[in-house]
């Protein structure tokens, strides 16, 4: 990311203004309402004192609630702003940008209606409270840019306080598409997941889902490195969660830096910012996969990758292959509120990453693993397929 | 109101659909976004890599948040269900159809976007820690709907702690137009407010809030009636709401039941849904003005009152001078909201009431002392004082 202008003038190019600033201006998005308001007749209806009507039928059937509110479709999009794209920790105010274009893709992709809830607290308990007193407003909680290891305590306490979906985007929505693209590369080169030594570069919020999900998916290995290198059983001053990935990880037991993992790898994903070398690259195994996802920079450059690798995926709008949560939390939130599911569940994971690869099955190409986030079949499939998992695993309540 | 039907089979008449259930079903709003999002670089510039340099320059320069975020034209309205319409503590769901409702009003009449927000907890600490902590995505707070004396220390200890505007408009908004009902009511009459004896009937929310805002007009005494009768100072275990009333008003020293206080009184102001005999406000002094403000069944029937009154107000929009919070609060905030107001202060809700009467004061008739709620000079003109009287009160950031 280049340096930034901030003073209102700078905002300005040689063509005139920013267009970048100037589509943000004013923010991104607002209220309609969806019934007439023209006359007095109307707003007897809409308010008092017809509304009277709608509020005691509800407090006495509560499960008219679904029916007759705008909540069973509303996501609350919350974030502290500690982990805001590749920005960090910029605060609750600085991250509203983001939370207002995630809720206008829930919109546009999921026809959810999505609001913004930026915190003014980063300790992980009294994000819980917060959300948890605020649930009775929303079908649904979307944790965004929550930073690790904060992320999983509160995606977790929030999962077994609330009985609506929680899902911590930049994990499960990152998981579901990384696997999705994963799934659709072997299936190109004729390979099983089984066979697959992978190589996960970053052991945050990403690093973390994408890993349980694959070994979920049938992942034979998996090595996760961190900027101290790969995480393995020996190793010193592991947090929990990582203490857990070494349990689960590393069956070749590799130690030292990500190059000497990379040596014979079938997987690179990139998760993190580090940058890979070329020479890495060169030793993976042939027929490679590598997908380098941070944003805007790859940790390998795609035109390098290519000399080695069959399938490259990145997370850029500009290059084939982008991996892209828009992919996965539309149809996701879609499916699991259709069915007024009370969670988010591995198996309706699983079932998304699926219906997600299966969209493009019968197309693939090399640089068609994964469908266009406009791909119109995309946000219907994810969403079939997550409501069907829902009945399965109990946790449909329609 | 009638008794209520809950299952989805009574809520059809003979007639088809009942059509308060139908314009309710699904809710009553949504979002929709103010950006093009119909290919690959509209949403690299809505979403990333675009998005992030406006969120930089916001964490560089925190002014740039209200012209780059919807965050500064948005209101919570924040209930905890406890005092909803005359329905009482029907809970935070059962409350959500007349936040969406007020939601809807917020942008029909103000343009601005509103939020509802229904709590699911009734502790006043726990209500004003959960809305600083959400604070950061909106630019301003409108209380809703929450009991009193709760709403009393709710609102002062958000006023106190926040930098945005804060209203409760169940009291406020209701002191704001009976207010101005009041002073083109003495206007019609060439009567002065300071000549003027008033008796509230109703120590809630909106009776301290009506007491208090008329006091502050001018008007020359008060007497309020609770359950229990007229409140002065020799009475027992008066609350300390109720305690500070009872040292403001009451001059004439009325002891008793309203119809003591009801003798000879010029104002008549109903805030509760306790009736008022014919015989009592026989007893009002010549050319009274009767606002029977209970909704839906006015503490006295118009038809009883226009016998002795020469002014009579309702809450019903069936009736003429329907006093209705419709004609304040959507004024208010967009003032407050326009010149980025740090807070409500008593001269805004003053110059507001003041201004919704001058939108009628050269065509006034004893049924035509306030607008209607679609009369479109209201809103523009209790905006533009609200502005005015913020800049003059030193709260205006712009």
């Amino acid at each position: 990311m280049s340096a930034l202008p901030i003073d209102t003038s700078a905002l300005e190019t040689g063509d005139g203004p920013d267009p970048v600033f100037a589509a943000h201006r004013g923010g991104k998005m607002e209220i309609a309402a969806t019934i007439p308001l023209a006359d007095r007749d109307d707003l007897s209806i809409a308010y008092t004192p017809g509304v009277a009507r709608v509020c005691s039928a509800i407090a006495a059937e509560p499960a008219l609630f679904d029916e007759f509110t705008w909540a069973s479709r509303t996501v609350a999009v919350v974030t502290d702003g500690t982990a805001v794209l590749g920005l960090g920790n910029i605060g609750p105010k600085a991250a509203m940008p983001v939370m207002e274009g995630k809720a206008v893709l829930f919109k546009k992709f999921g026809g959810i209606d999505a609001i913004p809830i930026c915190l003014d607290t980063t300790d992980p308990e009294e994000i819980v409270e917060t959300v948890v007193r605020l649930a009775p407003s929303f079908g649904g909680i979307n944790l965004e840019d929550i930073s690790a290891p904060r992320c999983f305590a509160v995606e977790a306490m929030l999962a077994e306080r609330l009985d609506i979906p929680v899902f911590h985007d930049d994990q499960h929505g990152t998981a579901v598409v990384a696997t999705a693209a994963l799934q659709n590369a072997a299936r190109l080169t004729g390979r099983r997941l089984a066979d697959l030594r992978v190589v996960v570069s970053g052991a945050g919020a990403a690093g973390v889902a994408v890993t349980k999900m694959l070994l979920s998916a049938g992942v034979g290995d998996i090595a996760v490195a961190d900027s101290r290198g790969v995480i393995h059983v020996g190793r010193d001053n592991l947090t929990p969660v990582k203490s857990e990935l070494a349990a689960i990880t590393n069956r070749a037991a590799i130690t030292g830096s990500i190059e000497e993992a990379l040596k014979g790898a079938d997987v690179f994903i990139g998760l993190s910012a580090g940058k890979v070398p070329e020479s890495a690259v060169a030793t993976m195994a042939p027929d490679s996969f590598v997908f380098a996802m941070a944003n805007p920079d790859p940790e390998v450059h795609p035109d390098v990758a290519h000399k080695y690798a069959a399938v490259v995926a990145t997370g850029r709008s500009d290059y084939p292959n982008q991996i892209n949560n828009v992919l996965a939390f539309p149809g996701i939130f879609r499916g699991a509120l259709d069915v007024r599911a009370t969670a988010i569940t591995e198996g309706m994971k699983l079932a998304a990453a699926e219906a997600l690869a299966a969209v493009v099955a019968g197309e693939l190409r090399a640089d068609h693993i994964i469908p266009s986030p406009f791909d119109p079949r995309v946000a219907p499939a994810v969403a079939a397929a997550v409501a069907a998992a829902a009945r399965a695993d109990g946790v449909a309540r329609v």
